[in-house]
């Protein structure tokens, strides 16, 4: 019986894996990895005999299941099975989940954190997500709605200064009205970081007022994460790409 | 004139550095760390002829400037001068605030994003900061007080399904007692990781209603990520350390 272990790729930048992420790939005797993985942490995996690409099944929640199982199996067949997630396993990464059924299926699994792209997408645009002068809490959400529910997010604009929204380039509009009937005024700052750390990445800033209008104009496309709050005035002063 | 490297180390543990952190170390001439930098991570810094400990002036504003100061001597004597900061620099670790001042002296900065104890801490503890059942948001938020203003963190704990706060551990009773007066329900899980991803890691569990007691029997200090919400509740079932 094998062990299997939960790693966090990171944002998109390669170098931006963990040594203890690039370790354990090595060691890797099956990879079995998302959608947006950049194929450049795959050359860790120097040693598995087999990489298996989940791209097309993202999101689907039939598909997760045959995801779980595939887990319990290779790890019957194999010592080292890594499964392979972009950001942090734990954040929007239905690791939870995988470690649920590992549990229930006695398999030994361990997690490797990974630098998730809401915090270090807006630092390569040059955007702290904390400061002292603009804000002292961060909230970390999805822009992508459950099948069964509509998105809300007004509590946490009133409540957060600085918020932070993976996969919401579909519900732009959605956020940005969300934002506006909190109470956030019109020319509050908002940026989205497309492609956030590789070598495309791509920063369209505006305020809620002209963002929907600009994203459109800009053609914004995913994966981006938006951000929302006074730090994004930041932005222009310590870019540093 | 150099460049400075704002770095984070990452939550304690010495492999949840980036290869990009561990490689900017392995060339850095210059190192200025803080407190609470486990010494393993100085170990890439096999080249530095210098290694410059800030540890007793954590916090201390007046202090800040001087580490400000020393920034930009360093980088115009150095080629590569890194500051090495826990968890990542632009959580709560004022690298928006040194990046302004290099910024105006005219020295080239880059950020090393790092894996954040706020999320790391309790994957360390088994314990998904989201999941699909239990929480869609997750909040970061400084536990410690500025001078000039008291720790408001209510609207918070009413607006985000997981709370994970940093540098709490001297406010903890102010923490609880707020997050029952938001109306959190005094049966609400919530969870201290003492030396979060270290070896002498340490998990004190308990609720709202007895938390401050346990955790004073228990002896709980710093450093610690303290987090609150039903996700604590899968500690028991997904630990894995």
């Amino acid at each position: 019986m094998g062990k299997v272990y939960l790693v966090g790729a990171g944002p998109g930048d390669p170098e931006l894996i963990t040594v203890k992420g690039a370790r354990v790939l090595e060691r890797a005797d099956v990879v079995i990895y998302d959608r947006l993985i950049n194929p450049k942490i795959l050359e860790f995996a120097k040693n598995a005999k087999e990489l298996v690409y989940l791209g097309k099944w993202h999101g689907q929640s039939e598909k997760q299941e045959e995801i779980n199982k595939m887990l319990v199996e290779k790890a019957r067949r194999h010592d080292v099975v890594v499964r392979l997630k972009g950001g942090d396993p734990f954040v929007f990464g239905r690791g939870g989940e995988e470690c649920e059924i590992l549990r229930r299926a006695g398999i030994e699994y361990e997690i490797v954190p990974g630098i998730t792209s809401a915090i270090a997408g807006p630092a390569y645009a040059g955007i702290p997500v904390t400061h002292r002068n603009y804000a002292s809490s961060l909230a970390i959400v999805t822009g992508h709605k459950k099948e069964d529910s509509a998105l809300d997010l007004q509590d946490i604009f009133r409540a957060v200064d600085t918020v932070s929204i993976l996969m919401g380039v579909s519900n732009l509009e959605d956020i940005v009205r969300q934002a506006l009937e909190a109470g956030l005024p019109p020319e509050t700052p908002i940026v989205a970081i497309e492609n956030a750390t590789r070598e495309n990445q791509r920063v369209i800033k505006g305020t809620l007022s002209d963002f929907p209008e600009k994203a459109r104009k800009e053609n914004l496309r995913p994966p981006a994460v938006i951000v929302v709050g006074k730090v994004c005035n930041l932005h222009e002063k310590l870019r540093w790409i």
